[in-house]
């Protein structure tokens, strides 16, 4: 039986295989993805970011206690930077969420940047889709820091959830980077400490000044997830959000923007390794570069020289 | 006199309207750019991140101030993050590098992501560029945050400046996320502050555990920035790397390395676009991601046929 079929099947081994395919980019992986694509679609994708601190993997691990009461699967995926030196931390931060290993109703994967950035994006949608098929009802996008980059990834979920804790440098600059516009909801973690409610007030300052506001009033929820205080209140607000989006027929327009992110990124990388090849291969790139550096030629005249070559 | 002579000529409005033109995507930056490359690969680029609140700006500030009384010309760029929320706490900022805007030996340029990722981390090499051809001696590229496309953006640079500040969280968990490896150079800033000898210990620690270690030993320097003190032995840091990356030929190797960033950077974003227009423009493109939707195919099946139909 292939790769695919047993995934269908439930059998969680083939699942973590397919996904070490995907990470290893093995061409194996995209004819297991290929078959599994007409069962994607169902799931409801959460992303979580916010700054290092903030008490993400302990809220993860509250909401997969949460859904789990509830009767629901879960899928999750913690994407973290590759860090030589954090490796152990990161390790750690997951063994909290272990426990859960035993759970059949549970899938956790950890994702590292391995090379370029797009790589890793790709990857991690390649792997939600797998969780996706593999049937799970909801699946959590967690990523460690607050870049650009885990922006880019957590927008492709359904529900962008974005995270903080009173104290973090003054009011919203820890949130600042771009991830304010994507909080579908706010989460004022380590509620109990000194300074939340001015963090709240902060949060809410900033989004009275969005001025892409849309319908949806994103809630602030406040938590203690290392006591489960809150969790509730947040669950109960993912679920208005997906509720939300599915009466204003935006789930399926959500569907539609993570599926033409995905499609350009795939095609550019799928573009530029085969262009180089038919351009003349690595050689081509050797030469061209050598002239770029040596200032015989700039980075534009040679990108059209590679164009015209294809016929572009 | 077109815009690449005036800029050749030291006309520093030319400078500040290439790079209005550049960041706009318009197609007459492209031309000037070709001309200007030439007069390029001379400049010494140094990058500094870190994480918010780490002094970054007001190092920068100083940095100016120290090349300038030794007479070297400089070019700031200050890569941001697009966001509504947060515009004016960046520009209060640069405010204090306003005192600069009177010398003709500095250039200052604020650049912020209008879109993707991507195009801003080649804008901010086409800038670099402008101010390479246009003379100066010395160009920073200071980024706001920590993120794997701040990271992308300094990686640019030939000597990559790495701050942080006692009490950020627990050790170096705020400098964690790709960073510890690509620091040529560690600043411990606000080092009068209480810890500063933890966190240099702890930063000291995180590079002998780092596996990709070269011949190179990043110094750590610390400063108070507020003060001055110790920005003369970050300098000195900065052109001992410069030294030791000129002798052991290294420069070239940098060049090189950032030459194949950009060029693959700009293939890869041609390459999409035009594939889309020749696939038969946006029409096909809504086409296969209504289908996408759909579950009628797949993304990889999509891409597929797009690159079957240039025949590549």
């Amino acid at each position: 039986m292939d790769l695919a079929r047993k995934i269908l099947a439930g059998d969680v081994r083939s699942v973590a295989r397919l996904m070490s395919l995907i990470e290893n980019g093995e061409a194996e992986a995209i004819r297991a993805l290929k078959d599994l694509y007409p069962h994607t679609g169902k799931a409801h994708i959460v992303g979580i970011t916010g700054p290092p601190g903030s008490g993400k993997s302990t809220l993860t691990d509250r909401l997969i206690e949460a859904y789990r009461a509830c009767g629901r699967t879960v899928g999750i995926v913690a994407v973290d930077p590759t860090s030589p030196f954090t490796g152990g931390a990161i390790l750690a931060d997951r063994l909290r969420m272990q426990r859960h290993y035993l759970d059949d109703g549970v899938f956790i994967r950890s994702m590292a940047t391995r090379g370029h950035l797009g790589g890793l994006a790709r990857a991690t949608n390649d792997v939600v889709d797998v969780l996706d098929a593999a049937g799970k009802d909801v699946i959590v996008v967690e990523t460690v820091g607050v870049g650009q980059a885990e922006v880019e990834i957590v927008k492709a979920a359904h529900t962008s959830v974005v995270t903080t804790v009173p104290g973090l440098g003054d009011g919203v600059q820890t949130i600042k980077a771009g991830i304010m516009e994507i909080g579908d909801i706010f989460v004022v973690n380590k509620a109990d400490r000194e300074g939340a409610d001015r963090t709240v007030r902060d949060i809410e300052m900033a989004l009275m000044m969005n001025p892409a506001r849309g319908p949806w009033t994103p809630p602030i929820c406040r938590t203690v997830a290392t006591k489960g205080e809150g969790v509730e209140g947040l669950l109960e607000a993912i679920e208005a959000h997906r509720k939300f989006f599915l009466g204003a027929d935006g789930l399926r327009g959500k569907a539609r923007e993570r599926t033409e992110h995905t499609f350009m990124e795939l095609l550019r990388e799928r573009l530029s390794s085969r262009a180089l090849d038919r351009a003349g291969g690595n050689g081509t790139l050797a030469r061209l570069l050598d002239r770029i550096v040596r200032r015989e030629t700039d980075p534009y005249t040679a990108v059209e020289e590679v164009l015209s070559k294809l016929g572009l």
